[in-house]
């Protein structure tokens, strides 16, 4: 214990818009024998980092106080409070980030991601995870095994999002799908749909290097489809034509937030087809709302992730079937994370990893 | 068969837009062993019906041959095909109004009323039910109890419609549930979910008419909401405030197809609530998809009906949950069924029967 | 609080087999902030009581220390720790009995009731209700409604039992059910059931008073079978038959736990039926498994009641389904606990309330 | 037509108990518009045909009549009905043997497979596959495409069984399950569960040489257990411990029909797990009911396939999933079909193939 309290917790903090500054703040402490203090190895930036830090706020969600960022970590255990048994100093596990409160309706019917009052790092007013220790509650700390790295690791937390949403699409083997979007969400949807037995994935973007990666990332079952300014029913009729779909997708997820993009999604879709809004946009759009009726689509939103999510993340990892070492486009120094997001920011590279601070 | 074959099947035609005309048409004659020649006795006028008439048209569903109208019917059996069973000469019957391919991957995995080759009464090119005379296979006939009126049979119709949009909803028993909509489906929606254990039901519409109406027919566990000309949060808001939903309801069905009710309806829900679609209205609107996204809401189109609905609807009559007979406005003569037709363009009456032909 | 700890917590401890004491404990003590200090008003005697009682354990539940008996309690709040925000003191509410650890897989799945760190009521180690005081998290008191007695309070277990088994069942408004087993169980699982829409309820028992008592609870769809010595096929061809139940029952609950019973309700079901094992009884049986097999039953087991169910078996009580009352035989006073004790093994009433102690 | 009328239809027939003899039946007509007439290339036996062949009959279902054995069959459409578009002359199909009614509840709630009027082939009175000539309508000939071998079109039948298992037990992405039974049909189940994502697959039987087919064939996530003469219990605890299973497995599979088997299964299965019964074996066994009850156990039956399995089985062979091939042991011709089904009989190879008759 002592070698930790000498060491500083250097954070990376917004303390308003567009202001970034680092600081040492307090080791936090193990108060509840659950905890597990961990030092932070590798973190991944997620656009709402780049969105916080730019905008000081997402929808309700307003920075009113400095706040570390980062959610997308891994981590190694250096303390366990008294009642922890999964898990010893020196274990390397990947960190989710959102504690629920395990005590209402929506915790105890087993969708913790729709508590409200979870503590999500990042999440206004609560600090993540760039910083050098962090404490997570043992449940939420998942062991790596041995043949998975913390690189790997810290890239669970996208891969969890990709889980959760391709599961609220009820996904079954052998069903098409068309992915709208190809940044990091929608390369690993694609990358979860196929190691669920899609069929088919069809994946929609207007960034011709991003369709790249995914149609490699996902050979052979992946084919591609520029997003061109015709109409939403002429974008849908063309993908459905381009891929032998005959009366429509079965599934179709959008990563992109984009209205174009969820508007095609719902006319490329078949009769009974499932479609799950994953992307973040402007809150409202022209929806073609009577097609949804008439089809009887069955459509879903996501929202983070839930029991089991991480879980999965974790196996499709250890398994090969998902090789997230692919979406890491570079590593930087926790010193130069700052240009990392600047670089985000400006759309260079897929997923960037921020190590440590040492 | 000779007294049969005498008698005019006399029809009550859409020969083009605004143009009704009376025809004696030839008399249907079985085809299939399982087909049952039926009288027809009473047939309920739908929406659906008033807007053929006046556009000529549904959506994709255009009228290009004269057609006759009617969907909404109860019957009495006149002949049997050589495989029925289940039914005889003089049985009174429901009358399920679509008919199926039985055959394509939408009938085999149970979703019928997603057929694409389904051939439903009074959708173009199909002729409806409002003539003397009918065909259905035995397993679109549901026989009558005893104590089930023919009156209450042709009522089954938008009883199932409402089973089946209240089923899309996955409402459970103490489920609190927001209906937009006081229109036929609308009112029935709410006694089907007062029947599956809503514990509260709140019906929002812009006519008071209705709304009475709607509270006395469930009471005592439904609240009305007469909406506003303010924002679709404040409508929203209100409906929470006024009903103590906390974090909002369970449940929200729009069946109104408009707009204001449309978004109302989005943010009516708490996180992780369902929402279905089943009123027709314009393509598109404008959709708080974020909201969507964000609460993880379920939503579901609601189109027709299938397997077990017209079941579930007979047993709710028959049991005495749903007492249809109420939202009989009136009867009329099939020479008199022109003048219902415009009544119900006017918004006179809740729901209007056609005898007849005699 | 002074007054509070003068009073002493008089308890019925189970001190050994066929060994009950009064014992005065110490006063429970709030420790953590959503804790709830109740005065206990009326528990209800559960044959697992009983057995505890008569046999020391059950299955792989043994007795080694004294254990406070009793587990369906209602009760009054006397204190309330620094996050309760729902309750106050004076509050009336149903005490649902078993705190889960809200950490593990299960519990975060939704299903808290198979938490392997359950700490239930009477389940040893952990002492029960029957005491003047306890202390229950405030997530498991349920806030009585004005109208609605501590007596009623009282009776939400069992009935939250009935509500676990037939949700288990999966039963849909119209489907027809045969419950085999008319005590408590068996009777809140029919009126459950007819609450839920069941088109015919068939109660099977060798005893004709809980038969006819079930019978008129759940007038007029129930109708009643006395278990006959013949083979398990014969009783359920006959229970079939005199039903009208064509192909079999849609739906078949056991709440006896005795073999008879179980083989019946595998043969009465129709293919694709579902059966609930809710009784308790030997830990094997003979078991019709092909029959299980070729019908593709959907077969399940229930244990206790997880989130919903007390919730549901409120609103079930408070909108009118439910009269639980009726199945009060008797009220005791908390010193007459031990003759109620005795008469419940002697088979005499269906529900016994134990008031107290004051 | 006049080439194929000229040739017989020779035909491969049980006319008593043990008793086979070659027939040249009449060629079938096609009598339906969607009737395809199929020259029937390749057909797998199946342990059904052997019993039918040793015993005359399989529970109620007794050979009153000499009937064509085999449905487990391949083959090239020879002429198509008036209403056919999907398929022509020459198309090569996998043949989903058995033809639903198509109107009962089971069919069009979407499970077919349920229905009471089910003609099966070679399932008494219908006559088998295993003849030059087969009428099946076109939604049941399944199109293979030109990678996919007619000998793998055969292997859809048992694979599309093990698909429907596997369904049934709702396996999950990352559970783990145990599946007793290394024959045909528990080797192909854990195919299946491999593709869907199993975590670990632990396949249980008496016979080493089939343990390590299985072993091979899903490397590297299966291991393998003898199951051994001591209880159930001690079975299912050895089979928890050497696989590191913690509270139990989270699914179950019998295919092997014995009672040691079913009870381990049981007991192998965590808390909320699930258990599908697919192996046929006695009609009653000694079933741990408390275990299930207890443990809130999901368990189905699983009986043949209904919609979408033979559409997996096929995507599963094609995408690589399940490299079927390696399941057959040999192919012979169809003169030389008695002596495979005499080795099939003695347990000699897992899956045999008749070719022709020419």
């Amino acid at each position: 214990m002592a070698t930790q309290t000498e060491t500083k917790n250097n954070s990376f903090v917004l303390s308003g818009v567009k202001n970034i500054v680092y600081e040492d703040r307090p080791i936090p402490e193990l108060k509840e024998p659950y905890d597990v203090l961990l030092q932070v190895n590798f973190t991944g930036i997620c656009g709402s980092d780049v969105h916080y830090w730019q905008h000081g706020g997402i929808g309700e969600f307003k920075v009113k106080d400095p706040m570390v960022l980062g959610h997308e970590s891994s981590g190694t255990v250096l303390e366990t409070g008294s009642s922890v048994k999964s898990l010893k100093k020196g274990d390397r596990v990947a960190m989710e980030p959102g504690i629920p409160c395990r005590r209402c309706i929506r915790c105890k019917e087993g969708y913790y991601n729709l508590c409200s009052d979870m503590r999500f790092a990042a999440t206004p007013p609560y600090d993540g995870t760039l910083a050098k220790y962090y404490i997570l509650p043992e449940d939420f700390c998942y062991k790596l095994p041995e043949h998975i790295s913390l690189e790997e690791g810290a890239l669970l937390e996208p891969l969890a999002v990709g889980v959760h949403i391709t599961r609220q699409s009820k996904l079954k083997h052998g069903d098409s799908i068309v992915i709208f979007g190809a940044g990091p969400v929608g390369i690993l949807c694609a990358a979860v749909a196929k190691s669920l037995g899609a069929s088919k994935i069809i994946s929609v973007d207007i960034n011709q290097d991003r369709l790249d990666f995914v149609k490699k990332f996902t050979a052979p079952i992946c084919s591609t489809y520029v997003s061109q300014k015709i109409s939403a029913q002429e974008n849908a009729a063309n993908i459905i034509r381009e891929n032998d779909l005959g009366d429509g997708a079965d599934v179709a997820i959008d990563a992109s937030g984009v209205e174009p993009s969820i508007q095609a999604a719902i006319h490329v879709l078949r009769r009974g087809g499932s479609y799950v809004q994953g992307g973040m946009g402007r809150d409202e759009c022209t929806f073609p709302i009577m097609a949804a009726c008439i089809k009887e689509l069955q459509i879903s939103g996501s929202f983070r992730y839930s029991q089991g999510d991480y879980a999965t993340a974790l196996n499709l990892v250890a398994n090969g079937s998902v090789d997230v070492k692919q979406v890491i486009s570079r590593k930087v120094k926790f010193e130069e994370a700052l240009q990392a997001f600047e670089d985000i920011k400006d759309g260079k590279g897929i997923k960037v990893l921020i190590a440590g601070p040492e």
